[in-house]
């Protein structure tokens, strides 16, 4: 394993140019149905018009059964409904799934599976996860989880210092419109499918609705997300099987423990040229001198306004 | 009203010392069982020791029957259960309390009423609102709104320059761990109840049992927040009664229109000099003039590591 922490490896090289079309799917911001012009007044009494992202209900059912509304954007419906069953653990790796209906008058989509499915007494167990809201899962927020051991794969600290600064100067609709959260599924320093949720709860099932309906490994994946690496967001990575997971946020305690217990890779705070790596350390190549990495530039810096 | 647009009318006065006992309750940064040291590598490969903050099941009864497991930091276990019921209107107004006992070990809170309650059917139905993790409030999300309309309540600017500027450099989990979301109840320029939690949700709720607790009325009070103002904020705001609605985050769409509907004052984007505001801004008084603000100081910028 090359030490760079001398410094004497070569610098970065980010790429030039940043090329949206390397994204299988990258985010929409001019998309007219995601964000609203609405009119304030700003402190100087002067109007001010400003973007702001739409927030719809989307209700999820699962064959004949009411599952949630959840509050979103409203994009990828069919993705969200999917990654979210899946992530709940009510859509099981070999179902087949006969339809994914979307309405888009009735905000619903149903899922239908050829498996006769029920929910009721997993749908009376609720837990509250962490994060900006209330956060729920139904059922054991821990199910299942004691038997995950997630692949050991190698990380090159030169492939996250690429997807930071690839997606940090990507167009979203944070950056157009804030007060939203990204989530983004990569490949080394590769990011192939970037969601942007009000929830980052959403996003992240969006990204699994993706991976379930392309048949997508997780093993060799990393998600990077915006925000905190809460025990919610360490325990859904480790259920999807993907061994790494990086944020420019910080964590908390429990996320820590679960991820050291699983075995996957757990990066924050990660700006510029720093981090810090809370478990799996021994899995992270260091193959660049952080030195060589350039100091994100101002306006790429993610506002608190996602907050 | 004054106008100060023109930048006739006085400066802004900030308190030269900042006084936590002007604080009914105040963060504990301190509070041992809150944060605990951990021990990650960072880009150098140097070990670094870094806080990071507890996240723990708490698990609610209303008399016989279990609510919901919230995962929160653990401190005020009672005014979160009582505030968590309310805000899902499980606890009525008139309801007399004839105990909330919490449990450490069994990390339980059961509110015991004189009225025999259940809520069977209102569990069945949940909705997931928008945050930074999958949100979910049981019934009705828009259950009782449409008979809100809140008190017609004055906010003077200086009041809200003057709160941002205290609540910023007072001593907080955030300041010392980040990954945490904080919510004041506030009176005019003072700050009262600073509550944080993993949960922003939850530290809204703690501020409504100290509410219930304290029998504390709403209709003059100003509820600041650091994390962004969605549907769900705007609506536990607005059945908390309270009347204004202040961030240094970002709005979506929904929480805009709702908060117009109802009669909140909803200010967003509150840094340093600027703010929006983008409901109630005819009840806004702007007595102070903007460009008498002092610029937020670097370190009492809020980090995304909030987010």
């Amino acid at each position: 394993m090359p030490d760079c922490t001398s410094g004497e490896c070569g610098g970065l090289q980010l790429a030039k140019e940043l090329d949206i079309a390397d994204y299988i799917i990258a985010p929409d911001p001019s998309a007219a149905r995601l964000t609203r012009a609405v009119e304030g007044v700003d402190q100087t009494g002067e109007i001010s018009r400003i973007n702001v992202v739409e927030e719809r209900p989307l209700t999820i059912f699962l064959n004949a059964q009411e599952i949630v509304t959840a509050m979103t954007i409203g994009d990828y419906p069919e993705y969200l409904a999917l990654g979210f069953l899946r992530n709940q653990g009510m859509l099981l790796p070999d179902d087949r799934i006969n339809g994914v209906d979307y309405d888009d008058d009735l905000e619903t989509v149903v899922v239908r599976t050829e498996r006769q499915t029920s929910y009721e007494d997993k749908l009376k167990k609720k837990t509250r996860t962490s994060g900006c809201a209330v956060g729920t899962v139904f059922g054991d927020m821990m199910e299942g989880l004691e038997d995950v051991r997630l692949p050991v794969t190698p990380v090159r600290t030169s492939w996250l210092y690429a997807l930071a600064a690839t997606i940090n100067r990507t167009p979203s609709l944070y950056l157009q419109a804030g007060a939203i959260h990204g989530t983004v599924l990569c490949h080394e320093d590769r990011p192939l499918v970037y969601m942007e949720d009000v929830g980052r709860h959403n996003a992240v099932d969006k990204i699994a609705g993706w991976m379930l309906q392309t048949g997508t490994g997780a093993e060799d994946k990393i998600l990077y997300t915006t925000g905190r690496l809460t025990s919610e967001m360490v325990i859904k990575t480790a259920m999807m099987g993907i061994p790494v997971l990086a944020s420019r946020s910080g964590f908390t305690a429990w996320g820590v423990e679960i991820a050291q217990q699983v075995g996957l890779t757990l990066i924050g705070r990660m700006r510029g040229q720093r981090f810090v790596c809370l478990a799996g350390d021994e899995r992270l190549l260091r193959d660049v001198d952080p030195a060589s990495v350039p100091v994100e530039e101002r306006k790429h810096r993610r506002k608190s306004s996602e907050a």
